[in-house]
């Protein structure tokens, strides 16, 4: 059976990155039924480094959307290694985003549609998602953006 | 079949309104595995202009109790959209409430009860639920408040 | 029969407190669909005082991992109230931990595993759950550290 999401990441030109090791005490994927819930995913860049800063600070809308884009990626590349392959995602259901902004900065949607649109663009309609977007001071090791998901899977 | 829950609705002087469309590249509502999903939902005023501003700071505690209950509004008129009755709702499980906040504002409970107290008095016990509040600098749009919910379905 | 879990908290040193009655217009825990759903749990002392205080700035880790050790006990104690036993968890699913954080703080994975690590030591592999660690300007009454959580309960 081929892997027809593969297919539709090759297209985008995204590889999935080995999922990062959990920062912490904790584990990346909790399957439970039949929800797949997956732990707040940072930012990482092309070099695997973290993206870190603060939009309307040091960073613009277009750099933090890319971030939590690159979130996303992650939360594809936890998703794949839990399940062995991205076609056992039924839903994407919900995505946390939290995004970190000085006070001023009110675009968190702009820059949370980075994630979204991945999944948008990878599942079509099964990657249509409830979703929060908020704002926070700071976040683990100065990421620019962390996300969560809840993801339904096949039976 | 009347809708017992939309003469509660009216009894407390609440016509839901027209429901937001989403900010960005998300859905409003998913339903999966016997749960709806909602989006994190922002007040709006009786103008339809977002509830902006931050809490010990340029707006006090009864007026972010009411931009919270606005947002529980909000997230009643959604889950109506979605399920086209509030008579769907079997329990009201989860609020999440984001409170824009001064450093020094530690009062996010009562704000938060804006939206906790609609869902009791909407609901009864099937409106009581879980809640997170906690205090954020900035919320999307400029935002007082954001509230986003679990609720469980009807078969 | 003998209650397992009890006899670990024992070990650990832990009496569970007579749980924390909510702050306001809501309920400690949910159960629906199979999970229990924890409202946000703050850190209480030894003398039942709410720990306050921010990470980064009145507050070093080692103290803020003690006080998410404190939410961690307390979402015990909510749920050994509400499911009658601690053996009746299955598994413990998610943690949602918002941290009190100076702008520069960004160590919060290190003081969310104070929560992390309880689950760890209590349940086992069970314990083993998806964390999201974020960092807030503020928290309930000056909170250091709130913890909410999904668990999933035997049938």
């Amino acid at each position: 059976m081929t892997d027809s999401i593969d297919n539709k990441l090759a297209a985008r030109g995204i590889t999935l990155p080995t999922p990062a090791a959990p920062v912490a005490a904790y584990t990346p994927v909790v399957i439970a039924g039949g929800m797949a819930y997956l732990s707040g995913q940072l930012p990482f860049g092309k070099g695997g480094e973290v993206m870190t800063g603060r939009l309307g600070d040091t960073v613009d809308v277009e750099t933090g959307r890319k971030a939590a884009e690159a979130c996303g990626v992650m939360v594809l590349a936890q998703l794949k290694a839990a399940l062995g392959s991205l076609d056992q995602v039924e839903r994407i259901v919900r995505l946390g985003v939290f995004v970190a902004s000085a006070g001023d900065f009110t675009q968190q949607p702009k820059v949370a549609d980075g994630a979204s649109q991945l999944m948008l663009d990878i599942f079509g309609d099964a990657g249509r998602h409830a979703r929060s977007a908020v704002g926070v001071p700071v976040l683990p090791l100065g990421a620019m953006v962390e996300v969560d998901a809840v993801v339904a899977i096949r039976d």
